[in-house]
């Protein structure tokens, strides 16, 4: 195993303007050719504290891999910077000069002047082709570390991290080996009572490396083993994922990064189970998380987003003296939602969110956050009413969302 | 303006499982009252690493906020680390502890052995005491530099620093005044010839500072300015963003990292515009988007997901023959999907979006990535097609749905 680090250039970064997505997911590839990242620095557009974070990188690092800062523009400063920090200068790498103004005219565009900026490279360092936009990246030697530099755009990054530093980091360090990582993703038990289930191999001396993460309400456990090659890696991962299984087999619904949609759409898939989808206050978000599942439209019957009575009665069948006796947000007309898709989406399973997901449009009875989850299968009704905290809106329907996910996933279960 | 750091910890941070969200916002919060972050480091669970990152940050940065590991299992090692960079060791925190026992038992429960780690503090620091989780927090000196460190959960992680770290801040620096961000976001232009277009104040000595960063087609213009007070530094901000505001007046769609759905939400909602959405490929996505926004139900009517033909057919009136004659995905689909939600749910606008999102179902008429879109406002349609590159179903999937809001936010400006 190698010692890496990732590297993310941006004043939009270190300013929070905007989430640092690069950087996990290069970390995530690193992994795969036995390369650790033990760090990850975000640095801005300032000059000179990109020539520190190049510095302190190259120092600790055999091989970093920077994202950012290679455009056209006055604030793009990486090739600069890595020149700087290597002792050299920069000169333009002709065959990319060549590939920018070809790029442009395919498009019927001329390139600006500034674009010119972009074929430049660190004297000494191998140009990164760039198949899928204008700015190359480049390798450069800086002491005994290896320096990637890729664009900041996740598309391009993810394109030429695959095809041109893995192989090449394969190339330079053939021994390191492999990192691999399993996860498995649990609910219902809080974090120190599951710490305490598996002290034993959370040692900080254990091998394979086993962690918890948690995120609301949701844990994960952590396994990171090593081997000379992704099998045995892999091998070492479930050895150890095999002796945690039984200690949380009541409680764990995913494994190895699945997401709680993605574990219930494979469940609906597998068992052909037909589904139809109503929502008020989410939104449609429900829909969106199960519709991120490949193949689900073979059932996914029909969704309907109803925020209006009239919506709910129209579409959904919603009997209009249920909502004038116990309003919009209540578990009658919740159940009544789930109901009324299922019939009139002809599937299987419905499932309903009606609540007060907030700023506005609470009541001391009926307060923001309030939510109520109808799953209906085969004609059998589950109900459960929620009071979420706070009055974020975002916050409560994601929760709403996942609350939902996890009934239907029991309504499924149960109906074994 | 004083220098700071944002230091985020987690072995599921640095292998990359997991996006780290908590430094953007740590850093948000940090400019306004005047702390600018550098850098931002991540760093895994172990403890030397751990204690590099720390030596790191306190050497180069007056504030100090890290975020994560300080949790009650073997893993969280925040605590420790930060005591040995501090040269002193650990205590319990006897009204920390206190307030562990007494959460544990309000909810019926006993804390675990482990929890009573949670009230360590090092020697010497002040304890932040956390009002909505277990885990204190604390803040230590180290050097010159005030070390804060709070839980990594998002929702304990953003009321503590903004109860605590921000106003102790404050105090510790009256003068360091604020630093205000303004963004203008636009489209339909290359980043370089953008770059052109504001290469004066794009200098690298210019104050305010300008950059430009691109988002899969959307550009964003930042302005950041300092001054003694939020006040002023806003008034520097506007004045920059006031000379930017002619040179991109026909491409500028939002400010102030409004997104676009919440722009065009804006415009549906100012104008009282009733819309109904009908999504095939994007399954609920664009619904969920325009959701988002607060008080959106007073105009969003109704909203389909209909991925079948018998869907489509049902609750949105497509006729069979257009299906059959065209098929699913094809401009006259799309149009019916608009103009039949737009009648069904009696609302002036309908907007719709059906495609292939992939991986599977693209054929060599109607490869992966073909998407229709249409919207009809008081029966005048508009329908455009759009061939995205690749097969990534997330990609397909939010490109479609942008160029939605697009198509919706042109039909509005044109019906003026």
């Amino acid at each position: 195993v190698e010692r890496g680090e990732v590297l993310a250039v941006g004043d939009e970064l270190t300013g929070g303007d905007r989430v640092n997505t690069n950087s996990a997911r290069v970390a995530d590839l690193l992994l795969g050719v036995g390369v650790e990242p033990r760090f990850h620095t975000t640095v801005g557009d300032d000059p000179l504290d990109l020539e520190e974070a190049v510095r302190c990188a190259a120092a600790r690092a055999r091989f970093v891999v920077m994202t950012g800062g290679l455009g056209p523009t006055e604030d793009d400063r990486t090739r600069a910077a890595v020149a700087r920090v290597a002792g050299t200068d920069l000169v333009r790498d002709e065959p990319s000069w060549a590939a920018i103004r070809e790029r442009f005219r395919a498009r019927g565009l001329r390139p600006s002047p500034s674009n010119e900026l972009q074929a430049l490279t660190p004297r000494g360092g191998r140009v990164l082709p760039n198949r899928s936009g204008t700015a190359p990246g480049f390798e450069v030697r800086i002491g005994d570390s290896h320096v990637f530099a890729v664009p900041g755009i996740p598309a391009e990054m993810e394109v030429m991290v695959r095809e041109q530093v893995l192989p090449r980091i394969r190339e330079l360090a053939p021994g390191a080996g492999s990192l691999v990582r399993k996860t498995l993703h649990l609910t219902g038990i809080t974090e120190s009572a599951l710490g305490e289930r598996l002290a034993d191999l959370m040692a900080s001396d254990h091998d394979p490396r086993v962690g918890i993460t948690v995120s609301t309400g949701i844990m994960t456990v952590r396994v990171l083993a090593s081997g000379p090659d992704p099998a045995a890696a892999a091998a070492r991962a479930e050895a150890t994922a095999a002796q945690i299984r039984p200690r949380i087999a009541d409680l764990l619904f995913a494994e190895d990064g699945q997401t709680l949609w993605a574990a219930v759409g494979g469940l609906l898939l597998a068992r052909g189970v037909t589904f139809a989808l109503a929502e008020s206050c989410t939104g449609g978000l429900l829909s969106r998380l199960l519709t991120d599942v490949p193949g689900i439209s073979d059932v996914y019957a029909e969704g309907f987003v109803t925020y209006s009575n009239a919506a709910k009665t129209r579409s959904l069948g919603v009997p209009e003296d249920v909502l004038a006796r116990h309003g919009a947000v209540s578990a009658e007309t919740a159940a009544a939602m789930a109901s009324g898709a299922r019939t009139r989406a002809e599937a299987r399973l419905g499932a309903a969110i009606t609540g007060i997901a907030g700023p506005a449009g609470g009541s001391p009875e009926r307060p923001v956050g309030l939510v109520f989850l109808a799953v209906d299968l085969d004609g059998r009704v589950q109900v459960e009413r929620r009071q979420y905290p706070g009055d974020d809106r975002g916050f409560v329907r994601e929760r709403a969302a996942r609350d939902c996910l996890f009934l239907i996933r029991r309504a499924l279960l149960g109906a074994v």
